[in-house]
């Protein structure tokens, strides 16, 4: 009998011990998975998209304030946008942002205000390289003269074919291309369309591009014995 | 003792039962955590990227053979391009992808290659629809005439500004954008780059801009009172 109880003792306690083991067991593993899931389910609908697409499209019928893009404007009457959303403000906004490098291609350049953009960043020590079409580098209004004096870095393509570009990359991160050259007649008169690309693959596949670009078109120019135009007054 | 003995044996039952029924119980619900891990896990390692953005760069300096883009060239001494890697090519074939719509921004049409791609559609029951500018539709090699005639919707844009763009919408999906303009001068003689973006946030953009455009630029026409060509042989 005491042997009986006693076993009967013993079996109950290890059952009780083994259950509630088991329980602690069951609870500690249950969570750590449940954890595990909301972490993935959070960091799912918190990670940041690996790519960013941002389309603008012109005309922009309205007239971006001068004073409010590159300064501050408190003229309360002031008639110009002051809406940071407009096209050619976010145009220059993304110009704005960098904080390194900035690689131009452009067909021609008379933008008032995406010169301004660019002669500030490079006033700030940002590096500003520039590949732009022959001909079109020397047309009415062209700002080459102001960056290039500036401290941009620039060639000309030197061939018949039009150097047609009109693409930037950002920080070697972003890049900006589309249908507009960067002048007014494009922003506020024609129809045109941008896209800002946030995409390292797109960025460098560009960067490639670029410096492929920059090579053949040094290798030309030095070839051919042309002086390359470093002068400000040159233009 | 016998009562000992029962309450032993009963206590212990129960304590068994309830341990393989919560063992059972832990095996399943960490099974169930676990296959929802692992469901997790394989998801996103399978999942479609939700947008892909392809780069083409000009100029192309192989010339494409033709019967290899619109049928299948046998000729084995042929001395063109039978490479579809080929920027033109790419952009041949995307055309030639294009299942119910194709919706045309351009600044002037006078390409073969790009022509034919769209005249092959509309023959196929594509819907191909085109704003095009007013003054370069007439430019000389358009084929404004040739693709109208087949079927191709479209109207120019009646104003001074031009109409730069030089974009498409593919079935909704793909937009085609970039620098370069339809005709042979771009692909084979300028330095030109295209995007294709697949990507449903772009295209939606895209094709708000296209029926903004459509609605305002019909619009203008009536209220100018401007007879829309619609006769091929008017180009």
């Amino acid at each position: 009998m005491g042997d009986s109880i006693n076993f009967a003792t013993v079996t109950t306690t290890l059952a009780t011990v083994a259950t509630v083991a088991l329980y602690f067991v069951h609870k500690r593993e249950t969570s750590k998975l449940r954890d595990a899931l909301a972490l993935q389910r959070y960091r799912r609908a918190h990670s940041k998209p690996s790519f960013e697409i941002e389309t603008l499209f012109f005309p922009d019928k309205r007239i971006i304030c001068w004073n409010f893009l590159f300064s501050k404007c408190r003229d309360e009457s002031c008639g110009y946008c002051h809406d940071c959303e407009a096209p050619l403000a976010r145009l220059v906004k993304t110009l704005q942002n960098a904080k390194r490098s900035i690689d131009l291609a452009l067909f021609e350049i008379t933008s008032e205000e995406l010169t301004q953009a660019l002669l500030d960043k490079l006033k700030e020590g940002v590096r500003v390289r520039l590949i732009i079409d022959s001909e079109y580098m020397m047309t009415t209004g062209s700002k080459l003269g102001k960056i290039s004096s500036a401290g941009c870095e620039f060639i000309h393509d030197h061939t018949h074919g039009l150097f047609h570009h009109k693409f930037a990359i950002v920080d070697s991160q972003l890049v900006i291309s589309g249908s507009m050259n960067w002048t007014r007649q494009a922003a506020i008169g024609n129809y045109e369309n941008v896209l800002l690309v946030k995409d390292k693959n797109t960025a460098l596949d560009f960067e490639k591009e670029y410096a492929k670009m920059w090579e053949e078109i040094t290798d030309r120019l030095k070839s051919a014995n042309e002086k390359l135009p470093d002068q400000a007054a040159e233009f």
